[in-house]
């Protein structure tokens, strides 16, 4: 008997669709049936590029009654909305990070899915990366003892990349806590056992022709005696995937010697308007399709330096494998190289629909991102530490 | 005319001082005179290696009328003793870090010195290290724009090289806030503009038979809106000199293939005396002497990775200089290896004494430092953030 592929709709055909692309094309359990999506050359892209109906209207797609459950890539203030219509037409769902912009926001979706009797999945985020998931595995082996302390650390280009003026805004859920925490967060808290306590957080808006977040410090406590900080920067002039192998986000071999690029390329455009286009230059539809959706990642994807400090050894997930600093020897765990990359997001999503596996990143593990991200936000804000508590734990090992 | 050389009298010829008696033998201003120790084997290794007095007290070396400054390097719980007997006899004094255990003991240094009219350096720390003074300057240069963000974080084995029992109990001054946040602080200060206003720390003291802090990772936040993450674990497996190209504390070369030999060395002792002898056995007197004490460095030394991030640029000083990740290029300004490591301290010591240059780590300096080491043990013990009071700026651009 075999399991027939999920038939999903895609809501949005941005950036976030491009970069699942390979993936939703090549995963053997998955079907693209259908999009949604206000621009039509976006819409006439997908029509060519697969067997699908399209539509203008998140609502319309998710009345599609080929659609099983919808993948929901618009903005961050369109999550709400759009998991609600879902969930009113009785599909699955995957969304996004970051969830949502607020936690009544997120609760709304997690009711909304819960009265549907539906599963709801969040992501893809970098925790979902293989090297995040073998270090978790590892620790819930035993056999490196605690977990007591993590580092997690990245600094990229990330403000000076082509953006919408929203994506500049942070009450349109612009910034780098909305977009880049949310990775941070998802693999800190998976590593350190998901439980948050409190949140000392500073945030930096460094320049005033982008007046958003554009980097972060934050320290967290667990209630299980773990202690992390993290730091991001989206300014950055020094880039971490040095310290990943020169390695990229999404597995690509980076070339140390080109520098400067993000800031170059911007520099050449002056208006805003100047700005959307260029990023519209290379979004689906409009330059960008199927056919050249080919994965670069020759590597694992990765969200910077992380390393988890246990009692028996010194865990660091790397593009390859997870790196161990055990008391007497040093060695690479390794994983084999993605066939397709980032499937585990819809290895997570069709298990739960077709195989009733308990996902990870249920609508409540992501809503306790959501809470550390936005409880990053006010500790900045206020200067002051906050306290947590909607937070959720790690399912228990083997339930991965 | 030429200087006369500034006549030093050593308190304890322990670790501290070997590190330093390079520096000692080599630099111009210094004399060494007299020192005092308990331990009679090195008492006469001083007087074979130098033609000096030794004295088995504090209080005799610093009434001697030969002795002009006196180099505190006794353990940390005597440094106020020890600094205040200096002052009842008109010495001037360079006193290792940490400066003391309390404010109170910071005061009282601070106030005998005053009181006596003389000079008071409190170091060596590592932000006497050229790569720092060096970034500082570059700050102070204005070519970079204002400093935003620092990240530090160093992973090391400290706690695992042979210790005296009181090294490893708190209370007396042990663990690595003491310890190692005592250099930490002082160049996340340095390069931060000295003024901070909060801190939010967590420590780790994961290991029952070193029953005192191994790590910890702080938030800290300035009054000029900086902030910056401080990492450090002394348990670690992982060996952060892979980030400053292998090149150690000490400013030697580094063998990655060397691994875990501190943990290897410790295992085979049993008793907490059999690891004192370990600690003696390589000990000024016994096995050590200024004939071996040969600096092993060939570039300066470090306190692990630092990254500043400046609105022009990012700057991390290396061994061998700051890389300068600017907005176009990235370069290194190199700094010529040390003929004389550590040489700074000696520098602004020497400075003080002899020209009136008003020295960066004045006693408010090492007291604003100890400041925050001891808000970080509090506020990792009460789980709250801390404000402070006691903080002192760096002297301004061309002071230093
Ligand atoms: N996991 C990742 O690595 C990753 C990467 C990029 C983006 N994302 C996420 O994907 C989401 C979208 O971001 P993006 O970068 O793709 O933005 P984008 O601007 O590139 O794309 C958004 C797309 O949604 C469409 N859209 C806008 N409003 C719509 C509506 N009402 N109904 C249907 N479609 C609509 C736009 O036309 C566009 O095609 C965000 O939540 C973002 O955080 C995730
Ligand atoms: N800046 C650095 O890099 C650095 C490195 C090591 C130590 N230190 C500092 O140096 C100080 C000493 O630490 P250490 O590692 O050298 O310890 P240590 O145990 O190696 O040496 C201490 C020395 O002081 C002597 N001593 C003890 N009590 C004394 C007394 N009452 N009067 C005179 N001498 C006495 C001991 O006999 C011993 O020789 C500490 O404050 C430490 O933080 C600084």
């Amino acid at each position: 008997m075999t399991v027939p592929r999920l038939k999903l709709g895609i809501a949005g055909l941005g950036r976030g669709f491009m970069l699942l692309l390979p993936t939703l094309a090549a995963h053997p359990g998955i079907r693209l049936a259908a999009a949604a999506d206000p621009r039509s050359e976006a819409r006439r892209q997908f029509r060519a590029d697969f067997d699908a109906t399209t539509y203008t209207e998140v609502a319309d797609l998710c009345a599609d009654p080929d659609v099983e459950a919808v993948y929901v890539a618009t903005p961050h203030q369109f999550h709400r909305e759009h998991v609600e219509l879902a969930a009113a037409h009785g599909k699955h769902v995957l969304v996004e990070k970051p969830m949502a912009l607020s936690l009544e926001d997120c609760q709304a979706m997690i009711d909304a899915m819960r009265r549907a009797g539906r599963w709801l999945v969040v992501g893809h985020s970098h925790s979902f990366d293989a090297p995040y998931l073998r270090a978790r595995e590892m620790i819930d082996s035993q056999d490196f003892g605690a977990v007591r302390m993590i580092s997690a650390l990245n600094y990229t280009d990330f403000l000076y990349r082509p953006r919408r003026p929203e994506e500049l805004d942070t009450s349109q859920g612009g910034g780098v806590v909305f977009s880049q925490a949310a990775h941070q967060v998802d693999i800190v808290r998976l590593l350190g056992g998901g439980h948050v306590q409190s949140v000392r957080a500073a945030t930096g808006s460094w320049d005033s022709a982008r007046p958003t977040e554009g980097a972060y410090s934050a320290l967290l406590t667990f209630d299980n005696g773990v202690f992390a900080n993290m730091t991001y920067s989206g300014f950055a002039h020094f880039d971490s995937d040095e310290f990943c192998g020169w390695s990229g986000e999404l597995g690509q071999s980076r070339d140390p010697d080109q520098y400067g690029a993000a800031r170059a390329r911007l520099a050449e455009t002056q208006a805003p308007e100047e700005e959307a286009a260029l990023k519209n230059a290379r979004t689906y539809g409009a330059g960008l399709s199927l056919a050249n959706s080919q994965p670069q990642g020759i590597a694992h994807n990765h969200f910077g330096f992380v390393l988890v400090s246990c009692d028996g050894a010194d865990l660091r997930p790397m593009p390859h494998g997870v790196q161990v600093y055990a008391h007497t020897r040093r060695y690479l765990e390794p994983l084999s190289p993605p066939e397709i990359p980032r499937r585990e997001v819809l290895d997570e999503l069709v298990g739960a629909i077709r195989h009733g596996c308990r996902p990870t990143h249920t609508g409540e593990w992501g809503m306790a991102t959501m809470e550390v991200c936005l409880a990053m936000l006010e500790s900045a804000r206020h200067d002051r530490e906050v306290m947590l508590s909607h937070q959720a734990s790690v399912p228990k090992a083997g339930m991965l």
